[in-house]
């Protein structure tokens, strides 16, 4: 099972260079001979396509983190997706890399999976008796290494979870892209890598929802028995419990996926209460509001401008605290039927950070057939999406203000 | 008690010639030979400042009349006094006329009061054994035909009932005003009156409230007992009920004060939750709302940007039926503690009909000592008023421009 490698690194930015330094680890269950690059702001030496090198970047340029936290089949690709067509251009896998790669490369964005830095592979973590969520089968040292060359502006070859084999593919290069979005089970637990995030996302699905969609996905699709569901999730919950729930405190951003209050006992999960947890005070983060900043509203958009059908929509919006922090809080029960139910909607909410009017509706319309358009996921998602954006333009505009000022 | 008068009549505007008819009437418990005043507009010859003339005006300057039902001691005189308020100047009883007048004169309006149109004295109802709001008590016939009169640019001789004697005055003169307000017991009760009303009002006051108010004043400040003041209400129930009551149904407008939801079980009526019911598809009036017109609403304004105290403020909005009339139901529960929680809920409002921001709040601090300036009543009182003055001068606006196009 032991992974040894020597990458080859590319060239980076035009105005950058790079300093290659050679490490061997030893992580839980194989070993990995890894080159970590480093950034320093101190040297200016320029060899750039070599072996060794040092990486000066000017600082605008630096990559922006972004952290996406969910439990495994919460939709998590579906919001990269969304994410990612914000930014425009598909988003696709590496060229001419391994098939199996888990990375996701768009013109500006690149997503990647933290399967990859699992430190342990399928038979390894049976033999030692832990599950993916177990931070003992996470390799957080090179995971913390890897962000941080990335958001350094180095390039760095990544390893590869093969979810098909179960097995530790060999690595892939990865090169700073403008944004980089981690996205798996752990990109808040361990501090050193939770400091590089620019911005954090929790999708938070209920067990009442991941039962119901388990149902429909495993039961329905995969022909499993509601036993083995229940068993499957019973048997996940200690460890989701233990290291995946307690990071969305750190989130700055949380979608919470609950059972419709629309529909009295409905457990059905296809009519869904989506709420968008939103931490004041995050620079560069303006939450959404409805109508009126700060206060304590509920809205039934359907009435005598929009007419809907049965169970309706029901926004409800207001501040609140979620672990100790001041949020605001956007909820939407219920789902779309028609496109003008969505326009409609859009058009009544403030500090989108869209473009354009409408832009909301555009980009769900874009992907209709992607899980949750028509309901409070989709919308939240695509919203989450455009404050990205929007942050990211923020910070960049930001240092090329400082790096202005600190010329003159 | 019979009441027998010969009246003056003065000329009205310069435009206008008069016509006097003479005709005596019994009613109930005493006869009145009046004078009733018709205007015709088949007739050009002016006869100006005579006893018998023709009524002549130019439509543009016809009365417009506003009806105001409530039961007696439930704030109607502060409502006028709101309502004279946004027209401009002091309203005043009639200069030199009977000290215990119940006409209230300002620049632009007149408010008369309906009591004085009781056909039957205080000795009188008690030899019927009717009360005042049994219609047998009242002459519907004069009123009718008064307000009529006025309407239509005729001045007229109008009887007076006096408050503390209990017994018909002489008359007083009343010309006609650019609007005349109507207010009193049965301002919609007779359909004849109601037809003449360009736009109705009905202050609903609930009977805990009503209960509330009346242990506050007839115990605390006049020493009557709980038990009187119970059976003094349960008195008048079945004539309210039979007589009063009723009336909403016709209303544009509808203030209803409820006891607050905001205190569980209170009883005290200090704080109260006031429901402005509009009607919808009345010429010239359009409802206020909140935020979205036609969607279903609840805001509480008290969060981030407005701090305010127990038990807060907490404003309701949205589409209902009220008699089978389509009506947009704005309400408020709570008081107003500060003057920018004033201003920050007028702010919110749209389809004010105000002239200038902050008109609603300069409005309300004018008169910061009339009773329910700190709550949805003089809220709603306020707001209707300049509903009013919207619709009287979309009214006129209307009038000149039929005008214009007549002679065209």
């Amino acid at each position: 099972m032991a992974v040894s490698t020597v990458y080859t690194i590319q060239p980076l930015n035009s105005s950058c260079s790079s300093i290659i330094s050679t490490q061997t680890k030893s992580h839980l269950g194989f070993n990995q001979k890894q080159q970590v690059l480093f950034f320093s702001k101190r040297i200016t030496t320029t060899t750039n396509s070599s072996r060794r090198g040092i990486i000066t970047c000017s600082s605008a340029e630096k990559t922006v983190v972004i952290g996406l936290a969910a439990d495994s089949g919460c939709g998590k690709s579906t919001f990269m997706r969304r994410l990612t067509s914000v930014f425009g251009g598909a988003a696709e896998p590496p060229k001419g890399g391994n098939p199996d790669s888990n990375t996701l490369i768009s013109d500006k964005t690149t997503v990647i999976c933290l399967d990859d830095y699992h430190s342990l592979d399928r038979t390894g973590r049976k033999e030692k008796g832990v599950t993916a969520l177990d931070p003992r089968a996470n390799n957080f040292d090179l995971m913390y290494e890897q962000v941080k060359a990335i958001k350094d502006g180095v390039a760095v070859d990544k390893p590869i979870y093969n979810h098909v084999t179960g097995l530790l593919d060999p690595p892939e290069l990865i090169k700073p892209p403008k944004i980089l979005v981690i996205e798996g089970l752990h990109p808040m637990y361990d501090q050193r890598v939770r400091d590089q995030l620019d911005f954090s996302i929790y999708l938070d699905i209920s067990n009442e929802v991941k039962f119901a969609w388990k149902i429909q996905r495993d039961m329905a699709e995969r022909g499993h028995s509601l036993e083995s569901i229940k068993a499957s999730i019973e048997a996940r919950k200690p460890d989701f419990d233990a290291y995946i729930d307690p990071q969305k405190q750190y989130a700055d951003a949380v979608i919470e996926v609950l059972p419709t209050q629309l529909i009295p006992d409905d457990n059905e999960g296809k009519v869904l209460r989506v709420r968008l947890i939103q931490k004041e005070g995050v620079k560069h983060f303006n939450p959404v509001y409805l109508f009126d900043e700060g206060s304590t509203i509920s809205w039934i958009p359907c009435g005598r401008k929009l007419t809907c059908s049965y169970p309706g929509i029901k926004f409800t919006y207001g501040p609140d605290t979620y672990f100790g922090n001041e949020v605001s809080v956007l909820e939407m029960d219920g789902r779309f039927d028609r496109l003008d139910e969505l326009i409609y909607v859009e058009s009544h909410l403030s500090n989108l950070s869209s473009k354009f009017y409408g832009e909301v509706t555009q980009q769900i319309l874009k992907h209709a057939d992607f899980p949750g358009s028509n309901n409070g996921t989709g919308l939240f998602q695509t919203i989450v999406g455009l404050k990205i954006r929007d942050l990211y333009e923020q910070i960049v505009a930001s240092r090329a203000e400082a790096l202005q000022t600190a010329k003159a």
